[in-house]
C-alpha cells in the first residue's frame, strides 16, 4: 500500500513511509502491533486553529448568551473584553481571572448537556475566512496519515491541549477516532443524582494543568499507559510530546505541520500562546532531527478541492 | 450464540443474556455499537481479592526489600507492622502514616520500571492458598462474560479501585483489555530528562483520591467520555458505578457478584475497606434491583477444573 496521496513526493513523505515501514517489516526494528501508538496534537495539526482556536468560539458564543441573561456577568471587565473581541485586554487582566470567564462558560451542565451544546455548536457554526464549518477545515493529508498508521495496525490517539470533551463531540465523526482515544484538558466534575439519575457536574475548575508541554507525556502515561512510538504536533507545547516518542527504546518518529501557505491556510511559527520564551518547535525540529511538512511545499490539497483556493 | 457456558441455567444467566439480547436486536430498546460501552471493576468482580488485594503482596514484597537495605524506613513504625503482618495495627498509625508506606514503596521508579518490575513479580508469585500464580484466579464465568459482550460489539473497560499500572502490566494477557482500557488509582508523575531520554517518574503522591465510590463515575468520563450501560462489581465502592450505568438515557444492567463460596473460593460480604458504614452491595442491589451472581449456585466453575476442588 502506497498511501499518501495528497503528500508532494520528496523527503518529507519518503521519511514518514519508510519509517512506517521499517517498524512494520520483519527487520530487526520491528515494533509489535501493540506497541505502535501513535498521538497527534489537534488544534493546528489536525484542523485549522487560525484565526483562534475553534474552542475560543464555542466559549464566546456561549458567554454571550450567559452575559444576556447575567448583568453581572456582562459587567466582569474580563468577560466586557472578551465580548468585545479584544483578546490582549481579556489576557491582561491575569490568568485567574482569564481563566474565570473560560471555566464558568460552560460550569454547572452535565457532562450529557454538555456534550449536546457542542455538537450542536459545531453543527450549526461556520469559520469567518472559509464559510464551512469547523469541522471541515480538517488537513486532508493529516487525514490520510491517521488511514496510513491505523491501516499498519497503529492505535491512534489525539491528545490536544484543548477540552477533551470539547473534541470528543466530533472526534469521532471527523476523524475516526472514538472519545476514548481522545486526551485534553479537563475540568473537575461532581458526582449529583438529579431526578434519580446520576449526573456528572461541571465545576469551574481545570483538573490539574492545561494538557501542554510536560503534562502531554504525563497525560499519555496516566491515559495510554505506553509511550507512543509516532507523534505529530505544530507548537512549542507539543515538543515534550515528540521528545518522549522519540526517546523511547523502539525507533520513534517525530512530525511538525509547518504554516507557511498563507494562501491555502495561514503563515504563523509555532511559538507557545502560553509561554512567549519557549522556543519555537521549528527551531526544535532542526535541533532534534525531527521531520517537518511544509503545507506549502508538501502537500498538493490542504482542506481539499471543495475549499482550497 | 448461547454464551455463558459456566453459568448455571436460571435466573441471573436468562436476565443477562435476555438483556445483551435485548440492546442489540432491532427493536426500540436498541443500542448502537458506539454507545456499547461495559465497565467491571477488579478485584473480586474478575479475579479473587483474597485474603487480600493482589497488590497489596507486591507493595509488601517491595517493602521487604527496601527495608533490608534502609534501616530508616524498617524502623518506622508503620512499616515495621506492615512486615509483621500487622494490618490492624497499621492502619491504626492513621491514613496518611499507611498511605505513606504504601505509595513510598514504588515512588522514584519510572512508569517503565514499574511495569517491569509488576509483570515480572507477577510471573514468578503465587496466591498462599492456591498455589498458582495470580493471575490464574481469574473467574471463568466473568471471562466468558466479557467475551460475550465483545462478541456483541461491546466496548470493555476494568474500572479498578487498585493502581492502574499495576494492573495494565497483565491485562492484555489475563483478560484481553489493552492497557489504555483500562481505569485505575494513579499517583503523580514527573517528566524528566535522563540520559538525553524523556521519563516519567512515579511520586509518593496520589492523583486525586482513590477510583472508589464517586470517583468511579467520574474517572469514567473523564476516560471513555461515555456512559457505560452494563456494569459489573462486588463492594459498596462500586455502588455508584453501578447507578450510573442503569440510570442513563438507554436501558443498564448492574451485575453483584456474591462471594458466598467459601469451599471453592471464599464467603464475605461485599462491604467497603475504606468506609466501614457503607451500605453491602448485596442490600444496595436489592433495593434497586440488580442482578446478583451467586459464585455457589449461578457458576458451574469458579477458576476452572485445574485449581476448583
Amino acid at each position: 500500500m502506497e498511501g499518501l496521496p495528497s503528500w508532494r513526493s520528496g523527503e518529507t513523505k519518503a521519511s514518514i513511509l519508510e519509517y512506517v515501514d521499517r517498524v512494520t517489516s520483519t527487520d530487526p526494528e520491528h515494533v509489535p502491533p501493540a506497541a505502535r501508538v501513535a498521538v497527534f496534537d489537534n488544534d493546528g495539526t489536525l484542523w485549522c486553529e487560525r484565526p483562534t482556536y475553534v474552542q475560543a468560539y464555542f466559549i464566546l458564543g456561549r458567554l454571550q448568551e450567559l452575559a444576556a441573561e447575567s448583568p453581572e456577568l456582562a459587567e466582569r471587565p474580563v468577560v466586557r473584553d472578551l465580548l468585545a473581541d479584544d483578546l490582549v485586554s481579556a489576557l491582561g487582566r491575569g490568568a485567574s481571572e482569564f481563566a474565570y470567564a473560560l471555566l464558568h462558560a460552560h460550569a454547572g451542565l452535565t457532562a450529557d448537556e454538555f456534550a449536546e451544546e457542542a455538537a450542536a455548536w459545531l453543527d450549526k457554526t461556520t469559520h469567518p475566512r472559509f464559510g464551512v464549518p469547523f469541522t471541515r477545515l480538517v488537513y486532508t493529508p493529516m487525514l490520510e496519515l491517521l488511514d496510513l498508521l491505523r491501516g499498519n495496525e497503529f492505535r491512534v490517539f489525539v491528545v490536544t491541549g484543548g477540552g477533551v470533551e470539547f473534541l470528543r463531540a466530533c472526534s469521532e465523526d471527523v476523524y475516526g477516532i472514538p472519545p476514548d482515544d481522545v486526551i485534553g484538558s479537563s475540568v473537575e466534575l461532581d458526582m449529583e443524582r438529579r431526578d434519580g439519575r446520576v449526573v456528572l457536574v461541571r465545576r469551574p475548575t481545570l483538573l490539574g494543568s492545561p494538557n501542554e508541554g510536560e503534562p502531554k507525556p504525563v497525560n499519555i502515561q496516566l491515559h495510554i499507559g505506553r509511550r507512543p512510538i509516532f507523534a505529530a504536533g505544530n507548537s512549542a507545547g507539543d515538543c515534550e510530546m515528540l521528545e518522549y516518542a522519540t526517546t523511547g527504546p523502539s525507533p520513534g518518529f517525530a512530525l511538525v505541520v509547518d504554516h507557511d501557505d498563507e494562501h491555502r491556510e495561514y503563515a504563523y511559527a509555532g511559538t507557545s500562546l502560553t509561554d512567549p520564551h519557549a522556543e519555537p518547535i521549528a527551531r526544535t525540529a532542526g535541533r532534534l532531527g525531527w521531520t517537518t511538512a511544509s503545507m506549502r511545499t508538501d502537500w498538493t490539497q490542504v482542506f481539499g478541492p471543495e475549499i482550497d483556493p
